[in-house]
C-alpha cells in the first residue's frame, strides 16, 4: 500500500469515527431533552424539512412534524413524564442518514428503540423514532456497554 | 410558469411517485417472503454491504447480516412461524434511504413496524426492521388504508 493511500484510508476512518460520534451526540441530546422535559431542545433536534414520523411505545405511527411535536408536548408536560436513560447506543451511517439503536431504561422497565437521523443544515436531526417494550425474558441480560462506535 | 418548468416538475413528481412505489413494492416482498417462509427470498431482500440490524418484537437488537439472517431462519423454520399481513404502509424517501411504517396483523394481535431500506445495486434493500406490539387501546381503531403514497 502506498503511503498516500494509507493516509487517505486513515483520514476516511477518522472522518467516519467523528461522524459516528456526532450521531451519538445527537442521540444523547435527544434523551437529555426528553428527561429534562426540554421541549424547545427537543423541537430543535427534529428535522425541519425532511419528512418525520414517530412511534411511541404501543402507539400507532404519527406522521408529520406538527403531529409528532404535539405528542412530545403532551408527553413532556404530562404529570407522568418519564425519567429515561439511554444505554447501549449503536450508530450506523448510510449516506446522509444514520440510524441508532439503544435501550431506554425507565422506572418501570426497559424499552428498545430506533432513532433515525438525517444530515440537515450540517446537523444530525431526528426524522423517526420507534420505541417498544423489551420482553421481560431479556430483562435479566447484562446491559450493553454505554456506547458502541460501530 | 413556463411549459418547460411545468414538465420538469411533472417529471420529478412522477419520478418520486415511482420511487415510493418501488419502496412499497420491496416492503410487500418482505411480507410475502415472511408469510411464505421464503428464506431465500428474504435473504435477497436484505442489503449485502450496508450495515444491517433487526429488532424482533420484544427482542434486543441484532447486529450484522449473519446474526439477522440466523434469526429469520429460526423464525421461519420454527413450528410457530406466524402468518403476517401488512397494512397501512407509508413510505418516505430521504436520499438513498427510505423508511416504511406499517401495521403487521398476526393471528393473535397487531404490531407496528418500521422498515428501513437502502438503495443498493439499483434495488431497495432492507437495512433495519423494528416491530413492537400495538397497544390494545389502539386495537379497535379502523385499519388505515392499505398503502399511502406520501
Amino acid at each position: 500500500m502506498t503511503p498516500k493511500l494509507y493516509f487517505a484510508m486513515a483520514r476516511d476512518m477518522g472522518r467516519t469515527a467523528s461522524e459516528v460520534e456526532a450521531v451519538l451526540a445527537a442521540n444523547r441530546r435527544f434523551y437529555e431533552a426528553f428527561t429534562n422535559r426540554d421541549l424547545a431542545g427537543l423541537d430543535r433536534l427534529w428535522a425541519q424539512r425532511a419528512p418525520v414520523a414517530c412511534i411511541h411505545p404501543g402507539w400507532p405511527v404519527l406522521h408529520g412534524r406538527e403531529e409528532v411535536m404535539v405528542s412530545w408536548r403532551n408527553i413532556l408536560t404530562g404529570p407522568s413524564s418519564p425519567q429515561i436513560a439511554c444505554s447501549g447506543a449503536h450508530a450506523e451511517i448510510v449516506g446522509d442518514v444514520a440510524y441508532v439503536t439503544c435501550i431506554e431504561t425507565l422506572s418501570n422497565g426497559r424499552l428498545i428503540a430506533t432513532n433515525l437521523f438525517v444530515r440537515e443544515d450540517g446537523e444530525w436531526r431526528l426524522i423517526h423514532h420507534q420505541a417498544g417494550a423489551l420482553s421481560p425474558a431479556f430483562e435479566a441480560e447484562d446491559p450493553e456497554p454505554d456506547e458502541t462506535l460501530h
